[in-house]
């Protein structure tokens, strides 16, 4: 027997957690997946969890994602060194409103909402001197704690967003926080996160969820709508609920995102006359296109595609990862890229150039034709 | 032994094939798959293949793509009763006005351009009378006559776009053609043919490049572009050239789609401020989304989507995928629905109701968790 205080000699001590009381305010897929990281990673002493849905706290407590729950803000916050605001966009500010009077001024208090600048400077308004906005981007298709998982974060571009007010050593542990969780800071001003969220995440909702529109209730463009289209508007097939919370969230920054927008497709309308201008930018576009990141990781260690081309037999995206999965190569993405499903190519991401090398091996002795890229 | 004029007692005459002779003007992939059906399906007595190019008419003939080759237009097209113009867009109207003094008047001849109009027009003026313009919708990641294949044009939808002035004779002729290939012929109009295709097809490609300049030379935002905007892009990494033709030939009903897409994006940003109306329209673009057919070949057997879940666990993409191939399911499409690869979701695209019902069984007795639709 071995108390905490007097580890025994053949087990290396503990290093003591960063965290004496976590508090996690909302625990669905991202809060539920925060607490699960803290508790597996020994982060903090104890993780309690505050949800205004007791049958949220009930599942949470009955999956081991939280040691305690509490149902009310109280005095209990006090005791906190880490707060952590995990609830949907539209419910943060109450919910900051609401801890905000318990909250313990050296607590480090930080946040995982998608747009930055309002959440920021309702903080400072509180007067929440420790606070770190931060936005970990990171989802899943299901949401909920019955879906949290501390993997979720693990790789995944955190994003932290200090004001000018806030205090470096609080930045500095909200670094530890993420690294610690395993997730990749990435540190910026709020502005400039809100403004790039907008270009890669907002407007492209938006311009997906117009293109939706101009098909609705039309059975003959819905009949020539073709793999591009429905990559086009994927997004729009998202929650309505959280997509529209999100851009209304960072309309500000959004709308500079939709006026650029506009002027790009305004150049590229005019180039309709140009013809040699268009081409060069459809050229540039691809080169742009090509040179994005297969996936969103990119900080950490680099992926690979690799790109085979199928012909038109049955079966043929089962011939390929079977001849992968029996040779133990680990597939981490696929992409489909042929425009028709019976014949074409596929993309397939690789953790490592090894994996390519013997993926191609494994392929063209399969009798398939590969490329690579990395 | 027998001879073509006296088939033996036990095997049952051919019939007569549709065409005498057939002349495909540019092989490259669809004019090579279309004279590939032509033969491979009986349809004409001989195939003639037409290219300025000697290495690819060389390259159809060792491939036995087609019987007989020609490099130059003449007098020998006289015998052709039908005439497939399968040059890339930008070579069309010169390789049509290049033809034009030679051919039958009583030849059928239609051609496998993306946008129609101009065609229609261009052979009304050059005085061809058994017109009927085409648009066979398949295409592959791969060009040229080296991947051409009968099975390409099978269950595609091929657009007819005959004008007041096309022979109702030459149309029927055209779309028993379209059926002999094994496509499924839709009929309407040039101008609303360029518009169908301007709203789903060139204006989205617009979209997509002017989103991927918008992140050109910008290293942050590459890293925060995740897979939604990898998704809107992806049409960007097309053929710039060919792109380029397409849009710049359909310039008139892109712009009027460009504006109704302005419209849109308007009334969205403007909702920006009525939270309300934003997600009414959220709402209805999933609704819409999620109601367009997952392959294109809507007309003919339905396509069924099984989504299933997959956990943080190494190769799941290889499981769902084993699993299925080892009991004889032929997946026809596959996409990754997760925003992370690394636990999430990914929807397969089968055939039938039974592959349907037999794969979730198969995947639920293999721990999955599956949603069905069809």
């Amino acid at each position: 027997m071995t108390t905490p205080a007097t580890p025994s000699a053949d087990s290396a001590p503990l290093p003591p957690p960063l965290f004496d009381t976590a508090v996690v305010a909302g625990v669905g897929l991202i809060g539920g997946s925060v607490a699960l990281g803290l508790r597996q990673r020994f982060l903090a002493r104890r993780v309690i969890g505050y949800d205004a849905n007791p049958d949220v706290l009930r599942e949470a407590e009955a999956l081991g994602v939280v040691d305690e729950v509490r149902a009310m803000p109280g005095e209990w916050l006090r005791g906190a060194d880490l707060v952590v605001l995990a609830a949907p966009m539209r419910a943060l500010t109450p919910l900051a409103r609401d801890l905000a009077p318990y909250l313990n001024p050296a607590a480090l208090v930080t946040d995982v909402g998608s747009v930055k600048a309002g959440i920021a400077a309702e903080m400072e308004a509180l007067g929440v001197r420790n606070f770190v906005p931060g936005h970990p981007m990171a989802g899943s298709e299901r949401g909920g704690v019955t879906h949290a998982r501390a993997a979720l974060l693990e790789n995944a571009v955190w994003v932290l967003t200090p004001t000018d007010h806030t205090p470096l050593t609080a930045l500095s542990r909200a670094r530890m926080l993420v690294e610690h969780l395993g997730a990749a800071p990435v540190v910026m001003p709020p502005e400039a996160h809100d403004a790039l969220v907008a270009t890669v995440s907002h407007l492209p909702y938006l311009a997906s969820l117009a293109l939706t529109h101009m098909v609705a209730r039309d059975e003959r463009l819905s009949l020539l709508a073709a793999g591009g289209f429905r990559d086009l508007t994927r997004v729009a097939s998202g929650d309505p609920r959280m997509s529209r919370d999100m851009v209304v969230e960072n309309k500000v920054a959004l709308r500079e995102a939709l006026a650029r927008f506009r002027r790009q497709l305004e150049r590229l309308e005019a180039d309709l006359d140009e013809p040699e201008e268009l081409l060069a930018a459809a050229t540039e576009g691809k080169r742009t296109r090509d040179s994005l990141p297969v996936v969103r990781r990119s900080l950490l260690p680099p992926k690979h595609d690799l790109v085979v081309a199928v012909p038109d037999k049955p079966n043929q995206i089962g011939a390929v990862t079977q001849a992968l999965g029996a040779a133990g190569v680990n597939i981490k993405d696929i992409e489909v890229l042929a425009i028709r499903e019976d014949g074409g190519a596929m993309r397939l991401g690789l953790e490592t150039l090894e994996d390519v090398a013997h993926a191609s091996q494994i392929l063209r002795e399969a009798g398939f034709e590969v490329r690579g890229r990395s």
